[in-house]
């Protein structure tokens, strides 16, 4: 398989209290139009990734909001939901539709207005991501459930508290780099250690913030992106796979099975192996996520992902650079909007255009799960 | 384009109290693979349409939800909303996972459970599906906005009073006959004339109630399609169409522009002509939402909607059956699912399996909507 991806546009991410939830993504949307050099008129579809408009505000049917407030109507708007993992969906769920021979080229974009809530009904509102009648009725939130993940970790793999702050000592040092990024200031292991408790073990600098904002990307079918550009990134795999919703019932806590199978869809898929990725975006909601990701797929073996992360492998210079754009910790977690975020950082990388955080790769992969597990997507890049 | 539809399954449509939303889309899904003659183990990815789980239940991620609780992990699961019309383009995305070359076999469905909430909170989350800033905030809802749509095809066109009713006793008459329909009683006009007013001119009678429900259906490629049956039916073409999301932009208040775009992709991609078809399921939340489909989707003139349904040639046994199974207003209205549970009607319809709702039909269409019209998805069904 292989799609373009042939212009990328992101808003600033952070508290955007100035900003409408239309506004952000027309705002990424027409970055991205801009940067692939195509006119408003050339886009045949809009798949949107979005979590829960419904909730943080009062608006379903988002689909057809931004179509008409980007003045695109009458083509087709479609909204993808699966938790956090929605804009990685809507990612898919655009590469499927120019495969399919519906369309040759599309926007895939994903938004989330946070802010426009109280903090607890936000909090609430992510929580609606895990089973509703066995953990959220309970009173789980996000920090308990990767709390339990991490504890289990630490426990069965001996992962220290000190490894789990290094994912995000990192991540900052790299947003500081990234103009996009919700946070640019420098934190250290004893920053994130001393930091308030939220759910043992997992503190305040453990977690990632609460954010607004928009990335999309413009996809085209290998024939018409010639005609815009020289030097596509190309997708060349994708990988979904479901897990269990509610983690009590994983066969094993920390390993997320879902990034493991949509790993294995997505490397088959691109007939790559992991040691072929040199540059991935992961999922980081909480510290212990990334070490999860990198396990899972395949980066390192199955509980040497706090150590890796100690031996710096996944900083910039290191084997695989991780979270080049500060991941969701540093550069913000606008959950509807991350897994197309991501793309745009594997693209930037590819293109040779990020700034202070290049690496020197030509093949990345980006990783977005929803829940604590029950949904991931990887998708694979290539330079053109 | 040609992908068949080898398995349809549905719940009773009601108020389900008994049933949570899992358990629905799981029994509606089970009975699609048994008419289907496969095995969950064929099954390669789930596409469900649903409107708001987040405020009905307090569950987003039902995409992930429902794969584990059907015991199919870890296939791809992946939610599509889309208001009302969320069923059809879960079905436009199963369509074209199957053309791109992803799946060969996957389960298409809707579901959404209603009735968890209070009546008045259920009528706020049907809101979301218009702009919530320039009309849900200032205390529209959806009755209001037909209404006015109603009222000015009635003063446009001089559609009488008398002939919305006669879509709804139309309907009423048909799901008397759909074991799976939440209404069977017969009304007639004066019923729908003195029931209680809701919007003028929209009584009671004329509104689509609340429902909980799932509909599924089994699509395969039409290589796989073979191995399991002899007499699919193919879904030939498929068109999706965005409006403006708030009814005051519209250029024409009584003319639904998405439901007309939507048509033609449909028709082209099918190679049909609105002549050709010969029973349909269309979008009748309120009365006159069925008037104003016959006419966007050329079945008659824009206008002749109210006299073409005085003169029957909608009812079974006229030229053109409109809502054998009763319609949003009597087979009932649980939004998620209806899109798709229209796909299940149809090809009930082409099998020759509609029983005492039977026409004889080798061609339909089915057409679903979203909020007042800003997404309209039509599919076109040929027997194989």
């Amino acid at each position: 398989m292989k799609v373009a991806i042939i212009g990328v546009g992101l808003t600033k991410f952070g508290e955007l209290w100035e900003s409408s939830f239309s506004q952000l993504f027309v705002e990424a949307g027409i970055s991205a139009i801009k940067d692939a050099n195509i006119d408003g008129k050339d886009v045949e579809a809009i798949f949107v990734g979005n979590m829960s408009g419904g909730r943080f505000i009062d608006q379903e049917h988002i689909s057809s909001l931004i179509a008409d407030h980007a003045g695109l109507n009458p083509i087709p708007s479609t909204r993808i939901e699966a938790a956090c993992a929605s804009g990685g969906l809507a990612l898919r769920q655009g590469v499927m539709s120019i495969l399919s021979g519906f369309h040759d080229i599309v926007v895939a974009g994903g938004a989330e207005k946070m802010t426009d809530v109280l903090i607890g009904q936000s909090t609430q509102t992510l929580a609606t991501a895990a089973d509703s009648e066995w953990e959220t009725f309970l009173g789980m939130t996000f920090p308990g459930l990767y709390a339990m993940m991490a504890r289990k970790h630490m426990e069965e793999f001996g992962t220290a508290r000190e490894q789990l702050a290094m994912v995000s000592v990192k991540n900052h040092a790299n947003a500081k780099h990234n103009p996009y990024a919700q946070f640019h200031f420098d934190i250290t292991v004893e920053d994130v250690l001393n930091s308030p408790m939220v759910a043992d073990p997992l503190r305040l600098l453990d977690c990632s913030p609460i954010t607004d904002g928009s990335a999309c990307v413009i996809l085209a079918s290998e024939k018409r992106a010639k005609e815009f550009t020289d030097s596509p990134v190309y997708i060349t795999g994708s990988g979904q796979a479901s897990g269990t919703i509610a983690l009590h019932s994983r066969k094993s806590i920390p390993v997320v099975d879902a990034t493991v199978n949509a790993a294995k869809e997505a490397y088959k898929r691109a007939n790559m192996e992991p040691k072929n990725i040199e540059v991935a975006e992961v999922h980081d909601a909480f510290t212990i996520g990334e070490i999860l990701a990198i396990e899972g797929l395949g980066f390192v073996d199955i509980g040497k992902g706090g150590k890796a992360t100690e031996e710096g492998i996944t900083q910039i210079g290191g084997k695989i650079p991780v979270n080049t754009s500060g991941g969701l910790k540093a550069k913000g977690h606008p959950v509807g909007a991350t897994g197309v975020a991501q793309a745009v950082e594997i693209v930037l990388q590819l293109r040779g255009q990020a700034n202070g955080r290049q690496t020197d790769a030509d093949m990345g992969l980006s990783h977005n799960v929803g829940g604590s597990g029950g949904t991931a997507v990887v998708h694979i890049y290539e330079k053109g």
